[in-house]
């Protein structure tokens, strides 16, 4: 086990709720056809002029306040996106923990892994924590409605914005990381690409690549797959885990990914239906829905599991302290 | 101590060498106050089309060998940019993975904290090791070539492209990280900034923005800082530490960095007069230039330590085991 604690979460939807209704209005699609198919009824779009470090910096500054921390306590930021942050160089990160008031009393830096990002940072917290630097904050951003135009329906009509914290510190008896298994496969053909415009030459934008089935079930191996290996190393089984956050690119796949496991939907938390598909945000969002509405108790176990393009897949396995 | 050892490294330097001269020639400056200002007489410029997750696989493959490792071996890739990697989403450390032939074998992502990603990505990499996942593969790839144009003179005739890899695994007895100090402070001006064309709109290059005299000091103060952390840590004094790696962002940065830590060149490897300004790959380059032809030996203390935008600043001290 990785002894460390989930000193606190919290999440940020920036800018006004944006309908599905309202977008498919301007493109000229079926709202109610489009709302089955992608299990989203609003996304939210942050405001032109907003900066992803600002987002994040609030997104952070929420998980302090639940976790009863001010920022001069962090020892580290990890900021992960997967459209880039505001800025290539120097790390967006630093904007981040400017906009918190720091100023030199941690490090920070900028991580991307898709759709897993979060989970990466949130297992590099932990190893961070359990060999002494800590605490540390954890904040996945996405302005994905920066990377979309109408033009393109796919990713506009499902893609939004947001940011999810977490802030983590040393862990109590019985409390951490039980099991953990992340793994990427290049060679797997992937369904989402953002080319970097400083190696094209030219403005990119999130493209979809059309999956094929035999993809997604790929893709859904690769996460039951992980979340075994994660299970395994802690010995114990799904019946032994109360909550199971999923990623949660669109409705149908959470629906496929349940079932694949085998997780009745009381047992996780549903947010892509009014978020949207947010990236690396949407595990953070979960976890933060999770720890904020549900009655999560010490004892309980949190599996957090996902697959995104790379492709990028894995589970890590949570138990809560007292 | 965070026990680890490091186990194999390797640098590339992509594409054939381009002197002061012949860049000078194209821009209308004389080559000699060049050669003389920035200490650098080359550096290499990759071909274009050279893909920076192939540099990196082959730097990677290079610290492999030298480890004596598969690269089936590896639990974790870090792969660090400042310019972006090849692709934003998914992570170019995907591809950097598939180019080594591994299929799921490991997890992937990519890192960047400016020219201290190379560190952020050693003390993430020593951090996981010690918690039960390694070995781990860090690869610092910067094809900075692509940031610059000859109509700004300034990034166009330091800037180099290369790579630079460690592989990291299980440390021996008294052998590791001894003491490690690492901030970023986003309060301060930097002097080198790429902003994110996906944000901005537009397409960027990398832009130098001209520092004072008092950033530079205070640029100085937050390296001998950190310098000095990782060694009250480590309860050694700079008369114990065998080895001074810095970043070496041009020749008179260097010689200031070993002037305000009162240490002789002798002591350090100097590489940027052959390789130029390559970002987070320059630490990571003195290091294997270090390992690969000057006499260290079991019990040697190594400080590196670097400063960068960010700012980011820190240094981490590790001792050469058996």
């Amino acid at each position: 086990m990785i002894p460390v604690r989930i000193l606190g979460t919290a999440s940020v939807l920036p800018g006004p709720a944006v309908t599905t209704a309202e977008l498919c209005a301007r493109v000229g699609r079926n709202a109610a056809e489009v709302a089955r198919k992608t299990g989203i009824l609003t996304r939210h779009f942050a405001p032109p002029g907003t900066k992803a470090a600002d987002v994040a910096a609030q997104a952070l500054r929420g998980a302090l306040d639940a976790a009863g921390l001010e920022a001069r306590a962090l020892r580290r930021i990890l900021c992960v996106t997967s459209m880039g942050g505001d800025v290539t160089t120097p790390a967006t990160a630093n904007r981040v923990a400017a906009a918190l008031g720091l100023s030199g009393s941690c490090d920070a830096m900028d991580l991307s892994n898709a759709c897993m990002g979060f989970l990466s940072a949130f297992d590099l917290a932990a190893r961070s924590v359990a060999t002494g630097l800590g605490p540390v904050g954890i904040v996945s951003v996405e302005l994905l409605s920066r990377t979309t135009t109408p033009e393109e329906p796919r990713p506009y009509l499902v893609l939004g914005d947001a940011a999810a914290a977490a802030v983590m510190g040393a862990g109590r008896s019985g409390e951490g990381v039980l099991g953990v298994a992340l793994g990427n496969d290049g060679t797997l053909p992937t369904d989402v690409v953002l080319e970097n415009p400083t190696a094209t030459g030219k403005l990119e934008r999130m493209r979809f690549l059309t999956p094929s089935q035999e993809m997604t079930r790929v893709a859904l191996d690769a996460l039951v797959r992980a979340a075994r290996a994660a299970l395994d190393e802690a010995g114990v089984t799904l019946h032994d885990v109360e909550w199971v956050l999923t990623h949660q690119p669109n409705g149908s796949m959470l629906e496929a990914i349940l079932q694949a496991l085998e997780v009745s939907p009381e047992r996780s938390v549903r947010v892509v239906d009014t978020v949207g598909s947010v990236g690396s945000a949407s595990l953070g969002t979960s976890l933060d829905r999770l720890l904020r509405t549900r009655p999560v108790k010490p004892g309980h176990r949190i599996l957090l599991v996902g697959v995104g393009a790379g492709v990028a897949h894995g589970a890590v396995l949570y138990q809560v302290g007292g």
